[in-house]
């Protein structure tokens, strides 16, 4: 079991990674001076894998234990799922000292961390990650938030949980495709921030891929570290320092949007985004061929694409323009200076980036 | 022009309290980057009063303005109301810098606050009070909510404004049950915490019924230092620092419930619950009987009642142990040990509390 320290002052947490250790979830809770009562939120799905151990774990330590189950969709990130929620905890726990479990992935994740953050203008929070993409990066860092019928992620708030609790032992039950679309993000982690990391996902992909524990375990508190650094420098989003986690998201955007959300999903839309921008990187001499090629190879060996079948390359270049990144008529690049070195760059030419679009198309 | 300085480190923000300052708002705003497009939420009878005046101000100093009115009700204070407002900002200004104005009263100043706390993970507002409540109490210090079917401020964050901005010219409109009501909280301000203001507010009683400028000046720049200093010491509520701006809330609330919200508005009902407080403080000799009369007296010269007509002493009590501020079996009292003095007490004998409540009320 490893603990990583996540500081912000008064709002500082721990993440926790570690495998097979959701038993030991209660007794870690109990120093946290958190609340006597959890109130869980989940999908059925899992809680039907792991609702029992969860369940045990905080019993044993002497809380009590209330599960609520949303539908497993991005639909249940609504206002109308949040406000029955706190309906629920209003009408069952009256007089309780309520804190709220967060068990599943991102889409959970946000929507109890919504809930913890407006509840009585704030209740404490844990999140306990179920997909590997959530132990990565959306448990980390107190982004929450409920979409509305206009977009994504409109309503929320900033707000950190208490603990974070990566048991990469809950992964192993997971599809394929959820793995791969995480990888695209634990790749972006390695591309932008360490070289260290990425060598290690070369030698280890078939590995990683088997969902093997160890190397699980490696990349998840990695990955957890990274996260962690960044959102201690820059909280809020103000800073412009959390910028390069947008690596590969610009042009990934676009790609899944030109695709109707259909042809390519998130991680392997933001898989092509990155090539692109290494491939703009290169084409702007940035970085070398042999780094380009490297990075290509990774994400090939990753089970993930790299060319662009079947979207027009103005259909891409036009959704890429309606990104809520740009604001007026400057866009913004994450690009490379090199495996490890991410770099913000203002006003790329609109051909350089047509160009490097167009080599990666296949009609 | 007065200007106090509310010191939350990053979240720091002044207090301008002014007569007659309304038109140079825009250019206090244009000092804050706090945006180019004012939203302004109110209601109709503010905005037909004072929304020229305001429009002026932000349009010389080059924002953009758009109003946005609600019902001049507490269902404003609703999550449907929020999610209507936010859906406009949406509609009518992409692309644009917006901050948000809450323009108004209490009501107004948590529905705007909440809206802003959300949108986005929250953007800048700023609280332009209207009403003398809401200028020495509810526009300070971040505290934004709605409501549910199921009780007050369930859904709410702590999200601090940008400014707050009193202009006591605006409170001239007043009618004299909302001026009544808001002079409960400052009398409590001064048995809490300020003996001088107790003092001027014996003295110049008549001139604050009478809404002159001068002394309507004073205690709104007194109370404001006054609730500034208690929110920088305990932001969240977390410490109970704030605990004892509850002075006379808990019995005045069970008051409120027992008459049905109908006998005693909200002020005339925390009169009554500061002079029980203060009874209950002689009776346990913390203070005197020329101090209890002393409070007696200024209640009764602001208008305020000091006898509880028509409500059984028992319904009282029963809606007593139905407040919120009871965790567990245990009762929490705000008494004094003398003017300007607050104490927090527990397991007040509710022998005690009977008596004092008996005394008070005429069949």
């Amino acid at each position: 079991m490893n603990t990583l320290k996540l500081d912000l002052k008064a709002r500082s947490y721990n993440i926790i990674v570690g495998s097979g250790i959701i038993g030991l979830l209660g007794k870690t809770l109990r120093k946290l001076d958190i609340g006597s009562d959890a109130y869980v939120i989940t999908n059925a799905a899992i809680k039907n894998r792991h609702g029992k151990a969860l369940n045990k774990a905080l019993k044993k330590a002497g809380f009590t234990v209330r599960f609520k189950t949303v539908p497993d969709s991005e639909k249940s990130k609504s206002l109308k799922v949040a406000s029955e929620i706190i309906e629920d905890i209003i009408c069952h726990n009256k007089k309780k000292r309520i804190f709220i479990v967060a068990f599943g992935g991102g889409v959970i994740g946000d929507l109890a961390g919504f809930v913890a953050s407006v509840y009585k203008r704030g209740i404490p929070y844990v999140q306990v990650p179920t997909t590997l993409l959530a132990q990565v990066d959306s448990s980390i860092g107190g982004k929450t938030a409920v979409d509305l019928s206009q977009g994504k992620n409109l309503v929320g708030a900033f707000y950190q949980p208490r603990l974070v609790y990566s048991d990469v032992g809950l992964l192993k039950t997971l599809h394929s495709r959820q793995i791969k679309s995480a990888l695209a993000e634990i790749v972006k982690y390695a591309i932008i921030k360490d070289p260290a990391l990425f060598n290690y996902l070369q030698k280890k992909h078939k590995d990683i891929l088997a969902l093997k524990t160890a190397p699980l375990e490696f990349i998840v508190k990695r990955c957890s570290h990274i996260k962690a650094k960044i959102v201690e420098k820059d909280e809020r989003e103000e800073k412009g320092v959390r910028t390069i986690l947008n690596f590969g998201h610009t042009i990934g955007h676009a790609i899944e949007s030109a695709g109707s959300f259909k042809k390519y999903n998130h991680g392997e839309a933001v898989a092509l985004g990155m090539l692109l921008a290494s491939d703009i990187s290169k084409n702007l001499s940035l970085i070398n061929n042999n780094s380009g090629q490297k990075i290509e190879n990774l994400i090939m060996a990753m089970g993930l694409p790299t060319r662009i079948r079947k979207i027009p390359v103005q259909k891409i270049i036009k959704a890429h323009y309606h990104d809520k990144k740009f604001i007026g008529s400057k866009n913004r690049f994450v690009l490379l200076g090199g495996i490890g070195r991410a770099l913000v760059l203002e006003d790329i030419p609109l051909k350089v980036i047509q160009e490097a679009i167009k080599k990666r198309v296949i009609c």
